[in-house]
């Protein structure tokens, strides 16, 4: 049995659900499965380093690299550029190791289109009620800001059938169990193995 | 978030490649995951109960339920019948609660015609080496017996394409991690749950 080109697994959910925590957790306990790392054009906060927290590039190179076809999926917010660069995941795949992609939802689907094969994952509270407690539990934003997040969930929430898989981040011990098990399930899906006998 | 229609989970592999095993290490440690019983016409053994371990049944009864269509599959081996009733399935099916059959391969593929929508499991060995050292092991069959057996798994595991997933039987507490996150992962795909917000 031999592992055959890596699997892609992206995953998403609305602003506040916890899916960096949960995803945090998860990784340390995977062999070869690799974090995604985004570019930016923002400036780097004291501590984030070049290639571990984002690549840091300047608005040229970035629009350069958007010309390249070189970005999985790119978008703009508060003015600066994100994007998930494509050449170090293709590395990483073609070398049978898995790679996750954090990114909003929106970004979540333009990869699916690309990449019909990844793995798609939507992280999804237990209901409305417990994101909205969750976004004002934060107090770092003003109320428009809070509302502005709520109705872009509320959309992204319909998205959820367009996924393979929903992990509800009801419960942290459970979800990451189960968030676990689709990278160990999907990893022993017939059409990423080879059988030699 | 809802449960639907439980899930019909299908295991299977060669003789001797351990699944029995696998399956009673991993179903203590899900909630509503119910182990199939079969129905059989051959005497019961001490110790095994009607409805627990088989259905005992006449050959007449056998027969007519086989008219009936009332199961998924049946065979015959040693000149007894053996068959996997679908009714008790389709109970727990639809009240959103798991079923596995743990069947050998020929039987899996009728069921993976009859149930396109069922999870189907191959249990592999790591090598076919292996398989054969299992099966001499065991020390209760004649080698014309154990002959035939190989010959029957080496057509078995060309099967293994059809399958969704196959769980490599090497070492048992990674198989037994790697079969649970099967059974936790397939349930969060999102064509079993349904997301009310």
């Amino acid at each position: 049995m031999k592992e055959q080109k890596g699997t892609l697994f992206v995953l998403t959910g609305p602003s506040g659900v916890g899916k960096g925590t949960l995803l945090s957790h998860v990784l340390p306990q995977l062999d070869s499965l690799f974090l995604s790392v985004s570019a930016t054009t923002r400036e780097p906060r004291p501590g984030e380093q070049d290639g571990v927290h984002y690549y840091f590039l300047s608005p040229e190179q970035f629009r350069s690299r958007i010309e390249d076809g070189a970005f999985l999926e790119h978008a703009q917010f508060s003015g600066n550029y994100y994007g998930t660069p494509s050449a170090p995941i293709d590395e990483h795949l073609s070398r049978g190791e898995d790679v996750v992609l954090e990114i909003e939802v929106q970004g979540a689907m333009q990869i699916r289109e690309k990449r019909p094969d990844a793995a798609m994952i939507f992280v999804a509270p237990p209901d409305f009620a417990t994101l909205e407690a969750r976004l004002r539990g934060r107090q770092t934003e003003a109320e428009d800001a809070i509302a502005l997040r709520l109705e872009t969930a509320k959309h992204e929430l319909q998205q959820i059938p367009k996924f393979d898989y929903v992990v509800i981040n009801d419960d942290l011990t459970r979800a990451e169990e189960e968030l676990k098990a689709v990278f160990l399930a999907e990893r022993a899906r017939t059409m990423h193995r080879t059988f030699h006998i």
